[in-house]
């Protein structure tokens, strides 16, 4: 088996990771034209399921992530990407991580756990 | 919105990472049951979608996971647990990590980059 198996799955779950921090920043999907792209252009691409197209992360706000290392797991249908975030922040709503909420495994009950690094109604054209 | 929305995915990709190191484990599935007993044991459970079962992981191998701290994403589709990776293996194939192939982004070729852990066969019941 060499590499993520696009046959088996069309659309495979990727993971960024902060390649400096170790930080998990997000996991959105690629499909093999998405996962060529990335290899080649050492620039994180995914296909985005909303909008049906390929989604070159970064091409509206500028915060693209530059493809560091790229791994593939044991049963060839996860990736994982290690990148250079640029503009500090990888999520659309302006955190760092798409992971800024915790939640409070005795209560479920939820908190914002990081500072916003961008306002997104400056970087995005529309709002959300 | 109050943590992960099982109503928008049954199935919700779940991260695992290392509490400690920050490497990333595995990736694998929650549904809310499989959520709502990792929040009250403190053990982190998945879905499995083979065997259309809850999986609490480590049950055969010992290789159990404590949870540590758990967070949700923007879109409220991803979690990511941190955990305590008893045994020091996520992966049945017996490395630490699932992710243990890099990829070359200039030929597409991948290698394994991770020492084993454990041997699988000795680990589990009925070989791979």
């Amino acid at each position: 088996m060499n590499g993520p198996d696009f046959e088996k799955c069309e659309l495979i779950p990727a993971i960024a990771q902060d390649a400096d921090t170790g930080d998990v920043l997000m996991m959105a999907y690629m499909n093999k034209v998405s996962y060529e792209e990335t290899l080649k252009t050492g620039r994180v691409c995914y296909y985005s399921r909303s909008r049906k197209k390929l989604w070159r992360k970064g091409e509206e706000s500028g915060n693209v992530q530059e493809l560091k290392e790229i791994f593939f797991d044991c049963d060839a249908d996860t990736l994982l990407v290690k990148v250079n975030q640029i503009g500090g922040a990888a999520c659309h709503k302006g955190y760092r991580s798409c992971f800024f909420r915790k939640i409070d495994p005795n209560t479920g009950t939820t908190e914002i756990v990081e500072e916003r690094v961008f306002d997104p109604s400056e970087v995005y054209k529309k709002s959300e």
